[in-house]
């Protein structure tokens, strides 16, 4: 019998969502074309906690299961060529079907990547999920230009903070929303262009759309990516002019968007969803290996650069989760 | 000086919308390119109406302003190539600046469509707008295949009505709602796949859902096209499953559609809104052609075929107006 591996566990979710405990789990045999990898360190992301509560768009294959969607480790273990190729090698791991909250975890050996020596270990962690997903909106889903602007919801967040650094490195311009005055200062000096407090559920969005205007003139604004939703999602749709294309990628505030016929049907407007997993699924392999070479050298010019403000045992997932609730930086799980 | 026209037209509106008159216009010189038509009919659609309230997508280029975005006539006096082909023929035409509610319409050549012999003149005083509608909608934008299903609001329209025959015609099948029992019967007879009463006021959206899987089963609803908007906009939009892409092509509810973020992202749903003018007009000159072939055929096998239920002569505009509110039928101006 191979040992076993401690690892964070749910069951199925009854109406109340699931609670997690540790638990030691098998060590299982590695299928073909698969790798094993013995994990570092993995992020606690929003959408663990949706995953966990069984709110998540997908729910998890088998049961008891393991949350995270990607972390750092290393190949130990490896069948087939690609895997081969990668025994050894520090890796980000993508999971699927079993999480990273372990202290191994089996994936197929296309859904590792090897991580540059000049990566920290916390970056390598965070390497993919809030980069790609930036990267994607911004310059795949939207196609923003040199000069073009974006205007963005919860800008103080990972994902905000990498757009808006990512709009210096690749010459588009940023709007950013956030809620509270002492958030501009920092977001400013990232590289913010225009950074404005506003609070949708007391603000007029015509005294928001003034604001803007100050700033940026009276050329219609034709992209949003907004992670939010609700009455704030509302508004910033209300923004864009002819053409205009909302994205949302995020549901924090449950309630619907409010999005009129008419400036949808006047203005050519679009709304659309962006859901990472799904977007990497239909590119094609060469498209996907473009992708990954986009992001290594924007983590070679820090512009991914993940702020991690704790790591915690996995032994206390619980004190890390509530701590990832609070915190406005990225809290690891340490696996070794 | 040349002879006047005569015309309906409203003056710059307030807050309270235009109100029409009859007016006696001086008859202008023709400028190159252009035709001029005298007017047989023409057909009153709900957007006169937001045109001549000032609450339509664009405002007249000038005034006092002319409505009408149709109808039919013989061209009596051209300039230019394709002018001097068309003149003495009978024509749709397409207005630009100035409406069709006028004895005498002057247009660009290219905005006049020869209308073949077997189409009665109501029919080709309806031949644009309305079938255009229907046939982008369901061929271009959703670009439904055979055997695909299409949802749809107002099924009892006059552009509801053609989506059905269509469907009948081209393959794909129709899930129809309309608000009251007695509709029912008359779109199964049109060829209807699915025909449902639903009042998104007082109606449940779960019902609706069961009663439309009970007829097409659980596979997922991937087009949805709707002229109304809010709550029952709303309701068709949860419908829709995964990939699916809802429509917007009128604001007959001016309340705004309710659409919740975490449905646009885990199931990769998309809103966007039609507008035929600016559609056409993003369409290359050989697509164009290729369209108005696709109408001529629709229109020969009578699938195009717009109910009549009134002609009123342009002196009595307001009748005719006051009419078009109640009438599920068009109404035409007799304009001869």
């Amino acid at each position: 019998m191979l040992p076993g591996m401690r690892a964070a566990v749910f069951d199925k979710p009854g109406t109340q969502g699931g609670t997690l405990s540790l638990r030691e789990l098998p060590s299982e045999p590695l299928p073909p074309g698969h790798v094993r990898v013995r994990m570092k360190f993995a992020p606690i992301h929003p959408s663990d906690r949706l995953y966990i509560a069984g709110t998540y768009g997908k729910a998890p294959e088998r049961w008891p299961a393991v949350p995270g969607f990607e972390g750092v480790g290393t190949v130990v273990e490896a069948r087939g060529l690609l895997g081969r190729f990668l025994k050894g090698r520090r890796v980000c791991v993508l999971a699927a079907g079993s999480g990273t909250w372990a202290e191994e975890v089996i994936v197929p050996a296309r859904r590792v990547i090897p991580i540059p020596a000049g990566l920290s270990d916390e970056q390598a962690a965070t390497f993919f999920i809030n980069p790609a997903t930036a990267l994607a909106l911004t310059r795949h889903v939207h196609m923003l230009r040199a000069g073009e602007w974006v205007v963005q919801t919860a800008a103080n967040s990972q994902v905000g903070r990498m757009v808006i650094r990512l709009g210096k490195a690749a010459g588009f311009r940023t709007i950013n929303l956030v809620r509270r005055p002492e958030q501009i200062d920092p977001l400013r000096s990232l590289g913010g262009d225009v950074c404005l407090v506003h609070d949708a559920e007391t603000a007029d969005p015509e005294s928001l759309r003034s604001q803007i205007e100050a700033q940026v003139g009276k050329a219609p604004l034709r992209a949003a990516i907004d992670p939010v939703g609700g009455p704030l999602g509302s508004t910033v749709f209300s923004l864009l002019g002819e053409g205009g294309l909302f994205v949302a990628y995020g549901s924090l505030d449950s309630r619907p968007l409010a999005i009129p016929s008419r400036s949808l049907i006047a203005g050519d407007r679009r709304v659309e969803g962006f859901w990472l997993g799904p977007w990497m699924e239909r590119k094609s392999l060469p498209a996907k290996i473009a992708l990954i070479r986009e992001m290594r050298r924007f983590h070679q010019e820090k512009v991914f650069e993940t702020q991690v403000t704790a790591t915690h045992p996995l032994a206390d997932v619980q004190t890390a989760l509530q701590q990832a609730e609070r915190s406005g930086g990225k809290i690891l799980l340490d696996l070794r």
